[in-house]
């Protein structure tokens, strides 16, 4: 039996995996390609943590993200104008991806003897470099960087980990109030649209 | 005396820079970037393989590859119209390189204890990684990802590898037919012109 | 009281992020996006350094680097106009972060007992791979690879420290004259426009 995590886990690895794929669609890529973009997007950021924490890369000690990324992939081949009507639901299952991943990422960073602002940077590489590699690879620039509140709210969500720690609660408080701000964060985000300020440029 | 798997790396590595060079070369590139391109496009598989296998990467223990790639630089300076000629000779050199690559990668995989299908996933890393770095460098959608049966062929190599060690073959006997295997799929696949199927896009 | 090597390093990492801030300012990041991307420019080339030989990445151990980036936004955002009157000082501040960066690179390749290849380069990547991350992450192709003589620089410091080594110069002394050969070499090709030759392509 998968445990609860596990199944959130699972949820936010297709979730991602589904944003890549259909991006690299919209870029005629050919199944393998849009494959390996929805891969990149679910694992991405995780590796790129895990390489950082010099750890052995999370997704190879077990072939489910693999095969959850090749179920996204068929998802897409056989429903993929359904998802346009699914739209909402998958906006929510990939801020519950988001808000998870955040909450990892904090947590195995802690685990491993870093301090707390190395642990809300991890967290936060976890939780949105995945998007930054997808949008690499389709040749865009990334728009996390441009228009949405996206990483901010795993930042949000670090640092909400960080002072629940403070106030010396629970590990399962800090982790469940840290990824309800991520979650809540992006959804507001999403909601009233909001933006942090563009930075102008003086050219010379 | 080189080994015979050595000239054959080199000759992969000589191709895999070529590649990488010419591309550059039609973006002007000058000749320190193409040369940067061009080390990428031969190592940067084998490297990210290392990376996430927790290794010294292979290049930093030999100046082989520095050197084989510093000569495929000369080559196209001074023979670069010759290139266009002897297109079909650096394909086969390149799909020579390919194969091996594979076979390298999903060898060392397995003899540091990972199984069958890490070592795939590592084999075609080794063998396609290099090409979407130098495409990513040159600001291109990779070409993998659109076009060409490449990866595909090194994720054949590597099944047939993980088949020959259930017939339990010599290891010899596996990395031929492996190898074997890569060559043959991409070059049935350029001569025939297979792709594989481009994922239609539902935009919102 | 920070030694002298920091505050050079200090202000090296500040023009980086610099660099990187204005770049992505001309691409209307947000503040955010900005921030990752002269982050990224300052701390990209160490990172990728230390991950190759396998250490624990230099600004997971202190969070200098980060301030002093966030430093480096707070000016952009407040004194965005002053910049381009300062273009002068900071092209200055930038030559001596690159050549700082070079010796620091060098130098930690050595003490890990990498022979003096392995160390140029190293340097080189150091000095100048966070400016590549930084154009993947605005979607231009590679500033370094086309116009400027800036690895190059690097490469020349690290023959220079190496030529100081088969003196048997005092470790201090060989990392004076490679850091001076950078700066040097960066200066005059900038002074007397000196570029690298294109190299010619020859399209089938």
């Amino acid at each position: 039996m998968p445990t609860f995590v596990q199944i959130i886990e699972f949820i936010g690895t297709f979730a991602f995996a589904i944003s890549g794929i259909r991006l690299a669609s919209a870029k005629q890529f050919d199944w393998f390609g849009a494959y390996v973009v929805g891969l990149a997007t679910a694992i991405g950021g995780g590796t790129i943590r895990d390489l950082l924490l010099g750890v052995t890369p999370f997704w190879m000690t077990t072939p489910v993200y693999i095969i959850c990324s090749a179920l996204a992939l068929l998802w897409v081949i056989f429903f993929g104008k359904l998802l346009i009507r699914l739209h909402n639901t998958f906006f929510i299952f990939d801020s519950i991806g988001l808000a998870l991943f955040t909450v990892v990422g904090v947590g195995k960073t802690l685990a491993l003897g870093y301090p707390f602002w190395v642990a809300i940077i991890m967290g936060s590489i976890t939780g949105a470099a995945g998007g930054v590699i997808r949008d690499v690879f389709i040749n865009e620039i990334p728009l996390i960087f441009r228009k949405e509140i996206y990483a901010v709210a795993c930042v949000a969500g670090g640092l909400i980990y960080w002072l629940s720690s403070l106030l010396e609660l629970t590990p399962m408080l800090m982790q469940i109030f840290s990824g309800i701000t991520v979650f809540i964060v992006r959804l507001l985000a999403v909601k009233y649209q909001i933006c942090l300020p563009i930075l102008k440029g003086h050219t010379e």
